[in-house]
């Protein structure tokens, strides 16, 4: 920590370190609570989980606390009355002199069971202070960056420092199973609850690595599609009908051959040609960013990555598009020997979108191009590719204010400059809050590479959610403090 | 009917005519025994049909009856002390100046629910007067043709007409379930129970159509293979990993697009050169079959035949090799989108074998295919071809002294000439006495192509049932009286 740290700062941050125990103790608390979404059977634990966060708030003096009810859950479901979990809106602070900031967080957790493999019970949070961690489901998604928000307030209200912000919070309950009616909320409310919205804070994502704080300024969008090959009206006896029939999995199989290859290049005419040029300034901001192939080669647990060098794989992953076989529904998936002939098989493929690739565009590319393919087979079959499911990429300005405060937040709390970085994978919420509420988005995370969020022993170390705290504190202040918005 | 029809026969055939209700009363008291071998829990009702059949051998007259315990079944099994059905052999006639002729026969059946669409409940036998038909579980498959040969022997009684043969009874009731535990009894018995046996009959396959008795003499045999390509430790995220690491499926579909082509032509070298010439004499066999492409399309409920000319479908179908690709295991399999790199993927394929191609060759070829086909690709992950079953393909001598017969029966009976036909799929208990026994078999169809052996609705026409018994008797003495063996 620098030595010119200014009084106030002192002062906040000695409370966060002296409040430690209570801190953790509302994170223990939330994290017992086992708010799994996509379990329906659970969705009261999701619910229980909002009313103690609102209790949280309430106890903190946030104001306007609303549960903002979504409607059903549309189908498949089981139960065709089950209401989603609530949103949580609330205020702290209402100066009209003062910026306003919407903190995004959410509160449901991924599904967990000791019987999985954790070493201890998942919805018990284990605080480890030999290894530094805080152990359980939520640990560090979301249920830990979460709270983190509600703990600096804490610290300004125990330390009698102002807050710098009006400090609006978004935090829902469906994040784990595609945030269900967060997008019409946000939009709907963008010139209502949210209409002084200044900026958005996210702390939902993590560092790249272990050691190094991260500010995120991009996001890749993705396209899945589908190639749907029909034939036959039911599947069929390969004994009887192997060598009479155009088989559809076969004219699958050729078309899908097609769309890339094993070195990772994409074969679609005119994709590559929407991708941004690479600018000397963005080409440098890799040059300190903490990463190798060692790092990628320990996280897929294999040495099958396609480039050994730091700045191909950062920029494969974060800015160039990259296109994925997942499977194919219909045919047989099971184990040992099924002589079928698979009547309809439907081919599934995704493309990670990134600047400035057009959504439509590429559609269009798309469904051309698996036509096409499909064409030369010369094949008696039906074939037919459409989207199923698009979110865009984004990508924000890493040095504007929101990012320069946060850079600065970073330095401040840890002593570095942060590396800049994206990801590759899609957070669709950012793109919507920037787009509906016309605001600058920031991804701040708290947690590391290495926490786990979706696997067994999900931990956040205890440094990172400490410091994390500060930095969100400092960066709320530098923040409330730069010119610009 | 011919008019010369010699006395022996008339007598029989008068006499099934009578006993039809009787008939069809022990086809109805069968059927109604739930005898499903791939249903653990409905195992004893699959031991309650074979002593149900026990006892009307023992009613008929046959000797040495013994219900042949063939083990455990072995796992995949819920219940790890479940009893395999046995198989019931049983003799009728023992004069060493007589032949020996082995019938077999299955007496267990698919599974079948009302709720499946049947139009009756299935395990009640619905005799149909009107239709001309039986309607139920195992009507076709093979409880009508198996208590035929129990009909040819009561008919003999009770027309007191010398039996022609000495029969016995290979009855098993795991056939739907993958004759687990026959070739082992039959291996062991070759020398024993079955030493006499100069000749085996199958009837346990239809007619090609609707209209026309048939004989076969062929079967395809099956080597079914997978090729396993396998990169990461675990599924990973597109979005995170998506355009770095060599990816298992994109591999997989380049190597399963190399094996075969969209009309059908495969693609592994030295395959079509293992494929017996046709000869003249062979060709002729095709003349006149009675079959069209409208067949085959309303079997397929479409309109995607690779041929359409009679000849060549059938040629297809029964002496020339197919290459059929079944599925992806490890891939996503289910609905919708999701966003994974599989970390495994297992493609399977099979190749439906032919005279002369041999087996073992066959594997090579298809193993250094793929190996090769991957080795192109250059990708840093792993792969795997191997066999993981293979069954023989059959072909009998369509002249030889037990077809004569069943011709010679098939003209008295229908008075045409039977269609000499093959099979596009394998029945491998074929091979198995064929090889243990050193005889010929002879494959005698009672039913139709329509019959919906495994579907619902599963039926039997009752002209096919009666005229049936009368061919098996035909056969019978026709086989006895010839001079070869």
């Amino acid at each position: 920590m620098s030595a010119q740290i200014p009084t106030k700062f002192e002062q906040l941050f000695k409370k966060v370190d002296e409040l430690k125990p209570q801190f953790i103790d509302v994170v223990a608390q939330a994290v017992a609570i086992p708010a799994v979404s996509s379990d329906e059977t659970l969705r009261p634990q999701v619910v229980k989980k909002a009313h103690f966060l609102v209790q949280q708030l309430e106890s903190l003096g946030f104001t306007d606390i609303q549960l903002k009810p979504l409607g059903l859950q549309p189908p498949p479901v089981s139960n065709p009355n089950l209401e989603l979990p609530p949103v949580i809106l609330s205020r702290y602070g209402n100066d009209p002199q003062k910026k306003t900031v919407l903190v995004y967080g959410h509160y449901d957790v991924q599904p967990a069971f000791k019987e999985d493999g954790w070493d201890s019970e998942p919805f018990e949070l284990v605080v480890d202070e030999e290894k530094g961690l805080l152990k359980g489901r939520g640990a560090t998604d979301d249920t830990g960056p979460l709270t983190g928000w509600l703990h600096v307030v804490r610290a300004h209200k125990e330390a009698g420092v102002e807050f710098p912000v009006n400090l609006i919070t978004c935090f829902e309950g469906m994040e784990e199973s595609g945030s269900l009616g967060l997008e019409e909320l946000i939009a709907k409310e963008a010139n209502g609850y949210f209409k002084d919205v200044d900026a958005v804070c996210i702390s939902d994502n993590y560092w790249l690595g272990t050691k190094k704080p991260v500010l995120t300024y991009g996001l890749r969008g993705c396209n899945y599609y589908q190639v749907t090959i029909e034939g036959p009206q039911a599947d069929l006896h390969s004994g009887v009908f192997g060598g009479i029939i155009a088989e559809p999995m076969i004219d699958l199989v050729k078309v899908m051959s097609t769309l890339v290859d094993s070195d990772g290049k994409i074969l679609i005419k005119g994709v590559d040609e929407m991708v941004a040029p690479m600018t000397e300034k963005e080409r440098k901001l890799y040059d300190n960013i903490d990463f190798s192939l060692d790092e990628l080669n320990k996280a897929s647990g294999s040495n099958t990555a396609l480039y050994t060098k730091k700045e191909d794989i950062l920029m494969h992953r974060w800015r160039y598009p990259s296109l994925s076989l997942h499977g194919v529904e219909g045919a047989f998936s099971g184990q040992g020997a099924k002589t079928v002939i698979p009547a309809k098989v439907i081919g599934k493929f995704s493309i990670r979108t990134v600047p400035d690739m057009d959504s439509a565009k590429l559609d269009e590319l798309v469904i051309e191009h698996c036509e096409k393919a499909f064409a030369k087979l010369n094949s008696p079959n039906k074939c037919k590719a459409e989207l199923i499911h698009d979110g865009a990429y984004w990508i924000s300005d890493p040095h504007n204010a929101q990012f320069t405060a946060a850079s600065k937040a970073t330095r401040l709390v840890y002593g570095v400059e942060p590396d800049l970085t994206r990801e590759g994978g899609s957070i669709p919420i950012t793109v919507t809050f920037q787009d509906q509420l016309k605001t600058s988005v920031l991804l701040l995370p708290m947690g590391r590479g290495d926490d786990g969020a979706h696997s067994i022993n999900e931990k956040l170390d205890i440094s990172n959610f400490i410091n994390g705290i500060k930095l969100m504190a400092a960066y709320l202040h530098y923040y409330a403090e730069s010119k610009e918005i």
